[in-house]
């Protein structure tokens, strides 16, 4: 709810200083367009009327795994990859409708409810799949943990793993050996 | 096979000067890790003893919807996006495996498959999904054509689209009237 409302502020912010004249750059991380509110901020401004030119960025779900060794497609692993947040806007953790069978996962925020992750997804997909645990990503305190689908509760238990962190889950994740010193 | 040739001569290139001491920037358009060869390159590289670092870029995944108004994730609308080549490295067009049954999918190199892409996207995607055509994707030539999947190869076709084009199938292509003027 707290969320909700800063939002809600942010969004009128934008509109009272663009309503005055002034040019507004809304800067954020990553790519706003990517889990980034940057479509409920700029449908709020068209919708009164504001232009609003959005900007892309790198986003933290391609460039974490790569800082972390890991390229989320593969000519020969993986010709796909899916980005999704652990709990959706509803509550609920992940729907499996929005995961492919096959191809690299990034799953984003999903510390808090990695048990129920684990289980969601192995109804999809196979227990030895690898899996890499993020924290980190790209700051000097980055952590990295690999291990398999079937144990990635306890890997973020274990080690104490803290949000921010990303869940790659994927054959790609075997390409990190290969790929870092 | 062209291709494949060209690629060995350029990781040749690159392991040849990085030999000789220097150091040896590689540019590429997009992200090296999202279809990008960057993996390929690197892997080469690293097994022959040759420190990379790999630096993320902006996708054109992501930008290319950006840029004709598109995000490619929604709070309300779609909380996962699936980026896919429309073409495998085997040749098979499109693997359903890879296709969830819900969110986005940005589908890269498919028009000269639109039609088989179309019958096969059929299969586990409803008919009246909506779907964004963009061609020379944030270049001053782009165009943009929205339809529904049943159409996609007919749109394709009837408007002499050609590639570079990418293709977006999902309810999030309806906000575009939002967020452009």
């Amino acid at each position: 709810m707290g969320e909700s409302k800063k939002q809600e502020e942010i969004n009128q912010l934008l509109y009272k200083y663009a309503s005055e004249g002034k040019t507004v750059v809304r800067l954020k991380g990553g790519d706003p367009y990517v889990f980034g509110r940057g479509e409920e901020e700029c449908a709020y401004l068209v919708e009164k009327g504001i232009c609003c030119e959005v900007v892309p960025g790198v986003s933290s779900a391609f460039a974490v795994p790569a800082y972390a060794g890991i390229p989320v497609t593969s000519r020969w692993m993986s010709s796909g990859v899916t980005v999704l947040t652990a709990v959706r806007s509803t509550g609920e953790v992940i729907d499996l409708d929005y995961v492919p069978k096959k191809g690299t996962l990034v799953i984003l925020m999903g510390v808090h409810v990695a048990d129920r992750l684990k289980e969601q997804l192995l109804k999809v997909r196979p227990a030895g799949e690898p899996v890499a645990v993020i924290e980190n990503g790209t700051l000097p305190g980055q952590r990295v943990f690999v291990s398999t689908l079937e144990k990635l509760d306890v890997v973020v238990r274990e080690n104490k793993v803290r949000a921010p962190a990303i869940f790659i889950v994927g054959e790609v994740v075997k390409l990190r050996s290969a790929l870092t010193r």
